[in-house]
């Protein structure tokens, strides 16, 4: 099978770096083009390199970027990943849409809109029906995005436990990595040695996001999810990984031994497709008293193709009819570039590419 | 007025020289001695400093660490400070009681006696009676001991709240400071760029000490108070000020500016009594968008005396029925040492001492 | 005497901020206005504060940034402190001192300017007199300029070494703070767990101005100090206070003993003329094996109001002929406002202003 | 080739682990048995791990650890690799060399004692003679050390240098990693923010080890190298990677870019060898302003196999005569675990095993 060219937007950034490294020899893609604003062109990755702990190969260091061409890149490439910041995303996503392009974006500007599927293929891989029903689906071109970095590792074990015993309240307070702000982000003064108990925009994504992700698709809409979902984010000095602290009123009570029996045996739908980037275990549930931690856990998930893209649960139990866990996802990876990617390939196995 | 001469147990810990920096010309209190396990026995407090930011006086930098004797204290203080490690302080806390001394005691073991008071003068003053049922009261001995570091800083904002509006549930999540492990603590292999979701024992001690301090004393004991308290604890790589993320379910449903006038028109007892180490105000509202922050906030607290000694609120604000805030106190100093001089305080002024 | 009216130039910057704190009851100088650029016009310094570990007095805190405007200034203030970035502060420094208000300076324009004092009053307070020659001196204005913030924690101990058994050879490299880069300065992406060995144009300075500052004044004019001067400099994770790993091959050898003895005595002008900033001792020799360390010596100094302006030294040991010792100095405080505003009370013991 | 059967000794700890972590799937080793003190016997490595960044097999985890028994050793294996603390280290390593076992240590015991190879492949390979002087060498057992991990980092571009240019002197001072310390090793609360300017023994190790191991062997014997070496130690908050600050006198001055040239031509033994641990640059010269770092270059080297055993060097520059430069190395593989397993390989190469 030909390699399908794809395009990396916003590439001198944290994400659209993440892009690049999962999209070098990935199986079903290849990078016709890394784009980004004005103020690069010209530049080669390696002169914008952001992210520090990717070993990205000769050939790629080598590559220069263009600045972003809705027409260039229809011509050369049949979708796009998107690390574009919000503010442009949403008309140069628009655009590509219409002239044909897939765009899968990591961007909040069109997460929201009715027609859009708010993408986690372990989630509500059936969402993705909804580029159906854009404008421009007709000439090939239709927008996927993916979810918030802290929504998305709440979401995955948050589906699992839902499907099976309901919930009524969810109550999580995150501890937020420096590379989920970008580059340069956080100015150090500003963390070193401390954590600041606010992130602008982010509880309001989390508390919206979360009820369509776990909505169902009925007559070609999304019917929201409903339950209290009450968020609380704060910025820690830690590089990459996002913590977060759950607590879950279900809807019908049960033991926590019954919740690690449902996360250990949640296999949706990437994996049974065996999807490029799908870890094996979607879920990792920790048995030590101490873990998921960033320093261990970020990187969990095989195989060595999918490091990064799992989500680790730790201490689940119980305490006065709540059921209590912590869990861990690679904000980047998993909450970013990776589930873009992970998108565009369930769009591959569902003939959409 | 004589000062009241009183003994600084455990003096070689972060804990213990905390109580030695407050003793310092503190208007009640002079320093009887300084005493430690045996390895330490015969240095000068100089030679075993823990606390680094803390400026001692010259005079006391030279006080030398005795072994801790339970006859010669009593003979030469009338109360005792205790920074005991837990194993240790429950016998020779007991011990001293019987050979009546008052100890004022950071330690946990005598927590949830029935007979001893878990007290925080703003929450809770009048439990302090409860040293009159202790057997070993007859001879002027008995235990007041202090809350857990976490607890007390939720405390306060907690009981104004639940006075006023009452409370269904509290769901907290902690992150704490390294200086409440003691030292040497944490190792920094472990915490540097990370966090760890676990702390021993804490969330249970949160979860059981909040009822018996906002309980109320009916026929000389103490009503627990009733609601969901929900704790999930973390240590971060900050030094000093744990913070917390609380969600509440109040009794009766208010807007968010209610619970901050409540909180900032809060005065309790110690404050109304001008006691020596009671801030000015002892809730600060601040109104920014990214406070309370342990790198600007932890030593809040007027006059200079009480620096540490205030806890901080921020972000009060409400969802679906909820109101969440962050909170942020000194450990070591409102949740640690502080706290257990001002129940002396306390003592004092209701003539126990 | 009446106080002498100042502007702090700068003032929502790391080092204006810094001299705002330092203004704060001063006995010499009163603050007659905040400036900075059009940017801030208008904000109060609250709402632009930057220093985070300083208690600003609330009359202080609501006052207006202005934007600098040199005719406004020189009608109203006497002298002016500048925390200026460099590429703005030459042209406005010179039109100060041109409009008769005589500039004390923390940028680094005008420093190797032949008529202009790099001064520290501790190391070369006869300098202060090149100010005579300078073409705006007849109408009172003037410039004055302290040195690079790692530049001053050197000079300080290297005088006292250099003035009594001359050097041959001095090898530093440095572990400067993060607030040395100002705000937002260095990302923490690029900082947290890591070190930077790169400061711009940092060793430059270190190499040219030492050999000013230690240099001798002979004929209204400097003549450089002439010696292997070396430097090496690195950022690391801290957020006040510069240390140096010092290596010194003396004019004439000597035992570490001797030298300690040389730093101990040293009593220079400052402090012989008891100036508000000097500190009592302006070298701090450390008898502990692992000292100076940032967390415990950056606010070295006393009394009160001197504290971070003294330079800690420890650690003063000999190895095959060499000295070797390590250093520490505020770099905002010792290497920054406080180097200035001590110029400025030098200046008025000498009847300058 | 059948495999050579090799103990890790002290398989509980830093360089334990990373032993461990090197031979699995080693082209010439085998895992015979991984021994500790008392304490830990009978539990699996994944029970005591400390190295956290790396991915051990399933059947390594489960491996038990087993109490150190000289006999039991030198039945199973032909060769070992000792973490063990130094204290331990002496008389064990000297038994088991009594005992016909091969040991590779990382500890400093034996390093100066004339007849054992302190020994760099890149650097001595020659020196590996002197086991043929030991006493116990006719019954196949010997001991060869690694040497302290920064004076490694130091040692391979040292070498290159040294033997083109000559070298009249040698300022370095370091910025050293926390794992250097071992595990629980620094306490969080004394180095998070901070630096801390001294760690026991590391100048006086540096100052002694290099002349050894660039001397050369005449007649059975190691011959000085002769310069001036001046080392200065600070630990950091860094958790991989020893950064260093070195200024060199060369004997016959040169510009920086001959050294650059020099460095990156150097083709020592085991890369002529192909040994499998060898890099195959040894030294990887940075062209970029502010490198290298920590955070980036701590696991330089290739093939994968060998990641984190390279030295980068970076910013080579002249100034006054001087040479500076940065240089950074991975202090518990380059300078740990894997100078011992390069030993062993050299060892085999030459028949030694």
């Amino acid at each position: 099978m030909a390699k399908i060219k794809v395009a990396v937007l916003g590439a001198t950034g944290m994400i659209g770096q993440r892009f690049v490294q999962l999209l070098e020899d990935h199986p079903y893609f290849e990078i016709g083009g890394l784009y980004a604003s004005e103020r690069s062109e010209g530049k080669t990755l390696n002169e914008v390199l952001k992210v520090k702990d990717v070993r990205f190969q000769q050939r790629t260091l080598g590559v220069k970027i263009e600045q972003l061409d809705v027409k260039a890149i229809s011509k050369r490439c049949r979708a796009a990943f998107s690390g574009l910041p919000t503010e442009v995303a949403k008309d140069a996503e628009s655009s590509l849409a219409a002239a044909g392009v897939a765009v899968f974006s990591n961007a909040a500007s069109h997460r929201m809109r009715e027609d859009v599927p708010l993408l986690i293929p372990e989630v509500n891989p059936d969402h993705l029906e909804l580029v159906r029903s854009q404008p421009t689906f007709s000439s090939g071109g239709f927008i996927v995005t993916n979810a918030n970095c802290s929504t998305t590792g709440l979401a995955v074990p948050l589906q699992a436990i839902y499907q099976k015993f309901g919930l009524k309240a969810c109550y999580v307070s995150t501890y937020q990595a420096l590379s989920g702000a970008g580059y340069p982000g956080v100015p150090s003064m500003d963390i070193l040695g401390n954590v600041v108990p606010f992130i602008r925009g982010e509880e309001e994504k989390m508390e919206a996001e979360i009820y369509k992700m776990l909505g169902t698709l009925e007559d070609g809409k999304v019917r929201l999810a409903d339950f209290d979902m009450i968020a609380s984010c704060a910025r820690v000095p830690v590089v990459d990984g996002h913590l977060e602290s759950v607590v879950l009123k279900l809807g019908k009570e049960a033991p926590a031994k019954d919740v690690i029996k449902t996360l250990e045996e949640f296999r949706p739908e990437p994996q049974r497709l065996k999807l490029p980037l799908a870890p094996i275990h979607p879920i990792i549930v920790r048995q030590e008293e101490n873990r998921p931690q960033p320093a261990t856990d970020a990187l969990a998930g095989e195989p060595e193709r999918a490091r990064g893209m799992a989500v680790s649960v730790g201490r689940v139990r119980e305490s006065k009819g709540y059921i209590k866990l912590w869990l861990l996802s690679h904000n980047t990876l998993r909450g970013g570039a990776g589930g873009s990617v992970l998108n565009a390939e369930l769009a591959v196995a569902r003939k959409l590419l």
